[in-house]
This record gives structure tokens, sequence and C-alpha cells, in this order.
């Protein structure tokens, strides 16, 4: 797959488009949307199968503005995680709306386990990627390089790890597609200047009780996605060896 | 205005409720969503005026779950802010409902100019708070002492400064309702551990041409919310020397 350059003159309208999906984890969007809405000369829409509200993993309703049958061309594609992406790894008209849209996009931006639904299009074959940290090591079946990075670009592919990584990725975004003086800009409006109260947010830091509980907790998923990825990895003819 | 004690025991449940309104910054309300709808025993309800969906400033369209009059009593009481702020400053139904759900709850938690909402619902008097720093001038109209911290408790009163300080002081409510380690647990579940691409999310971090911009950009709302701030500080019998 060919990404253009993610340049775009200030002159030129930007379509943002989010594909949003039940049982989505929301912030991994709502981050996102606090800095790219308000990138100048831009609009945003929210994607789904209908413009029926969407029920996030913790029960935040949404609605989206447009289905994936409606949806504007997109130039700044952004993918969300959540648990209910799982659902959409073998989904053909999802895939097939993420393979179309990220072919013509300038960007395409994926936060937490959106990652995994982007791999399952086809889109991180040869790219480095990020996701979140329980789910780094599902990235090879879609023939992405891992990192375990807050953010990586490659080429024009960024990915955010886990997320409220969403809120940093997209500021690099809006960098990337209006230049560093409008992302500082957004980045003081919306007073990012974050002061986590304690050091528990990556496995590394985090208490190893703490960390040991949450794997646990997510042990069924993680089995669900380990199973999933290698049949994902056999139809997109990726060979891992595990 | 007497403030309980935070501390609930694990084996009671905590009803949060936030107040959503038109023109709200989303993220003062889904940043802080993210953390605290993780809470054990606990559930989130978003309360307006009707259960038609909400529109944010920049165009995310929410659903409320419960109107004023029918939402059930809360517990953590969370209050967003955005420029739709300005609008509710003399709207005595939302004040009212802000009044009896804050005498009951065991903890407040404003956002952003979600602080100037509580002022004018008299739950700031004699209080310290924070709030977005285009706003920190108008707190003494509501009788609060004035703080440029990115979180203030006092008592049971949390205050987070401007919209994304709300993730910050919602791990600061965690902790102060469930617990540390249950705070710590959410942080890494949702991986939180900022890396700002950009020194920016202060005023006096930010490069001074943006500031000066921002502070132009938003002239007209902040001479609209001085003037509101001193109607609502003669009808609370503040006196201010300005």
């Amino acid at each position: 797959m060919q990404y253009p350059s993610a340049t775009i003159p200030p002159e030129q309208h930007i379509q943002i488009g989010a594909l949003v999906f039940p049982n989505m984890d929301q912030i991994d969007l709502t981050g996102p949307f606090a800095v790219l809405s308000r990138l100048p000369n831009s609009s945003f829409q929210l994607i789904w199968k209908s413009t029926m509200p969407v029920r996030d993993h913790k029960g935040l309703r949404l609605l989206p503005d447009a289905s994936l049958a409606n949806a504007k061309p997109i130039d700044l594609l952004i993918v969300p995680g959540g648990p209910g992406q799982e659902d959409l790894m073998e989904d053909k008209q999802v895939l097939s709306f993420l393979t179309a849209q990220a072919g013509r996009a300038k960007c395409v931006f994926s936060v937490c386990t959106g990652a995994l639904l982007c791999g399952a299009a086809g889109l991180l074959k040869g790219l480095e990627a990020t996701t979140h940290w329980q789910s780094v090591q599902f990235l090879k079946y879609f023939g992405a390089v891992p990192k375990e990075q807050r953010v990586v670009i490659d080429r024009t592919f960024v990915s955010a790890a886990g997320l409220t990584a969403g809120m940093d990725g997209a500021l690099k975004v809006a960098a990337l597609l209006r230049g560093e003086a409008i992302a500082q800009a957004i980045q003081l409006d919306i007073q990012y200047a974050p002061e986590p109260p304690f050091d528990s947010g990556t496995p590394d830091r985090a208490p190893t009780e703490i960390v040991a509980k949450l794997k646990q907790t997510s042990e069924k998923l993680t089995a669900q996605r380990l199973a999933t990825a290698r049949r994902v990895a056999a139809k997109l003819g990726v060979r891992v060896d595990d």
C-alpha cells in the first residue's frame, strides 16, 4: 500500500473520519477528538454501520454522523480500539471500508487496539506500529514491526499505544497535517500539561501485583485476540513462527 | 455547605452523575468517564434537561441517560465546562439541581469552567478551587480562593484545571473514593503515562504569541464571563473589589 505525503495546504479542507463501534473504548476517540476537532479548516465525522447510537465498553453513548456507505471521502482516518474491535476483525464490510478509505487518506491514525483492526484490513504490512501494552504481541501477525512506544509514525501511518495515548498521537497528527504552531495552540487551549497523580501508567512502572491482576482480568479476551490474529495472519499470508 | 467525608466502603455502590449540556467541551466529561466508569461497584449516568442528544462545542453528540428531574441520587457529582457553561450561569433549574445533588453527594468534581457553574450554584464559597487558565480570575466572584494548580482538593470538593486536567483530577477522585491501589490499576488499564510531544500546555510554557492569539480568540467570551460573574457575585452576596 502506498501512502501519499501527509502535508495538507492550510487552504485545503481536511475531512476527518473516525470509525466508531459498539463496545469500543470511547476515550480512544474522544481524546483525539478534543485535539483534532480544533484543526483549522477541518470537519469531523463519526462513522458506523448505521447512525443509531453506539454504546461504548463502559456505557457512554455516542451518535454517529454517517454510515459506512454514506461517509464522505476521508483525509484523516481514525481507528479507535477497545474490546469491541475483536468483533470486527473478520467483518468484511468494516475491513473493506478501512482499506478503501486508507487508500485515499493522507494519514491513518490508530489508537489502542484500533491498530489490530487496521492490521486485519492489511494496513500494517511492513510498518512499525504500536498498540495497548496488553496487545503489542499481536502486531506481528499482521506483518507489522511492533514497537513499545507511546506513539509510532511510519510513513503516514500513526499509531498510539493504549487509550490515553491517543491524545499524544493526535497532537503529533495535528503537527503533521497543519504544522507545530497549530498543534501547540491546540495543546494550550485544552491545557494539556498532564500531571498524573501516580506513576502507574505502564506495566514496567505499575506495582507488580496490579499488572498481574490486570493481565488476569483480560486473560480470556487476550486468548481470543491471539486465536483471531492467527486466523487473520493466515488470510493475509503473514508467516509467524510461534 | 457541609460536605460529608468522601470515603465510601467497597461494598457500597457509588452512583456517579455527570451534568452534560449543549456546547460543553466533551473531553471535560469523557476524560473523567474513562477513569471513573472503571471504579468497582459503581454506575455512571449522564444527566441533562431531556434525554435528547447533546452536541458538544465541536460537534460530538452524546446521549444523556436521565433528565434532571429523573436522575438517581448522586454520590459523586461531576460538572464539566466548555463555552456552553456560560448559558447556564443563571439557569434556576440547573443551579438548583446542582445545589440539591451536591448537598447529598460524597464528592463534587468540577472540570474546566464547570467550576464557574458550581460557583454560580453557591458551591464554592470559602473553598480553594481551580479552573481553565483563561477563567481563574473569575473564581473570586463566587467566594472561592483561586489556585493555579492542575487539581485542587478542598474538603470533598475537587476541581481540575482546563479540559484535559479532568483525567488527573479523576484519578485523584478515584483514589479518594476507592483507594490508591484501585486508582493505580485504572491508570495502568488506560495506559495513562502521558508524553505530550510539545511543552505548550500552560500559558507560562507556551510560546508568547500563541498565548496572545488564544486570549484574543476568546476575548468576547471572557468579557461575557466577567459580566456574568459580577451579576452572580451580587446575587450570592460576594463582595469583590475591582
